[in-house]
């Protein structure tokens, strides 16, 4: 069971990442971000299949088939995810403009997406994901770095951030801002919770 | 174009509260959850037939055709997303318990589900969740909320929680063992970003 357990948590993980990533595809125009999805959802095809089989394998009474069941419908739901990301990159792939509304929809929308620069002398440079702790500090989760003409595509607590970065991130717009404030050095990761308090307290006010 | 916009942000936005939702009445094995997955997979499907609609009126010249096009697509994913969203949460609807792994696979995925009670004393009491902040807090977003017999999906900035509250929440392991700590009323808001220096400072020892 150890295995279709790590499949399911794979394909779960990459399901998720899939479409942020094929949202900021279609947000940036980048065909790399949208042919890294196309490479992603091989990928979970591929596991998909995997867990099919483990599944045959593991199960030894009817019992247990019903439950397995449920989890191949889990590792289904998981597959269609990817492919609904798939039709998203397809577009970048076919070379079709993003129509302006589309652009409108990523800054209304409850999650955003946002590409930021990381400046000289920003706290940020030199620094893990793991250590920053951007994701429980400002709500925003990195989905992929730039770097020069590489990019980093579902980056891990061990990623390194460098000067020079382009950070697609996603969350809130107040998270956004200050993404946006650290990787420019206007503020330092000790500011955030002051800003933070600031900005709950001005919710107060209204 | 400000209706066809308006659509596709909610389209967005109702097929990833959906995919959480569904994940969670898996989790939670509840069909309340389900039923609302359901209901809100049919508000989809109305609103991917208006955007089409509403795209056939807009488009003036072959360009335009070309661009809204790429919009539709856009909105078919969010309908695809939430068909497989559907898929997940008929496994609770056909009453089928989930397989033990699958809490498991919710424990170690990237992006955890987790519901805490919010007890007598904690600082979330009759505080909104806009005042509150809790995902630039903690990286920990309110999917629904449990009050008594009643659930409420998808609260916005404007929902109040109230002692004896059950939030469903996603975000990081980190984020959820914070938000458990304020609902426990363990800590405070404002020791939030000592908590997390130190973790970060952890991770640096390493």
């Amino acid at each position: 069971m150890a295995s279709i357990k790590d499949i399911l948590i794979e394909m779960k993980n990459l399901s998720e990442l899939m479409v942020d990533l094929a949202y900021s595809a279609v947000l940036f125009n980048s065909k790399d971000a949208a042919n890294e999805v196309l490479k992603l959802e091989n990928k979970v095809n591929g596991l998909n299949y995997e867990i099919k089989k483990q599944s045959l394998v593991a199960a030894r009474s009817v019992e247990d088939a019903e439950k397995l069941t449920a989890l191949l419908e889990i590792a289904e739901a998981a597959e269609s995810i990817a492919n609904a990301a798939k039709d998203l990159a397809d577009i970048v792939i076919k070379g079709i403009e993003p129509h302006p509304v589309f652009k409108m929809v990523m800054e209304e929308a409850e999650e955003l997406i946002v590409s930021v620069s990381v400046q000289s002398g920003s706290e940020l440079c030199n620094k893990s994901l793991g250590e920053l702790m951007l994701a429980n500090r400002t709500g925003m989760f990195v989905i992929a770095i730039r770097r020069n003409e590489d990019w980093i595509y579902g980056p891990d607590k061990f990623t390194m951030i460098r000067e020079g970065d382009a950070l697609i991130a996603k969350g809130t717009e107040m998270g956004s801002e200050l993404l946006k404030k650290l990787a420019n050095s206007e503020i330092e990761v000790d500011e955030i919770a002051d800003i933070v308090d600031e900005e709950s307290q001005s919710q107060f006010d209204d």
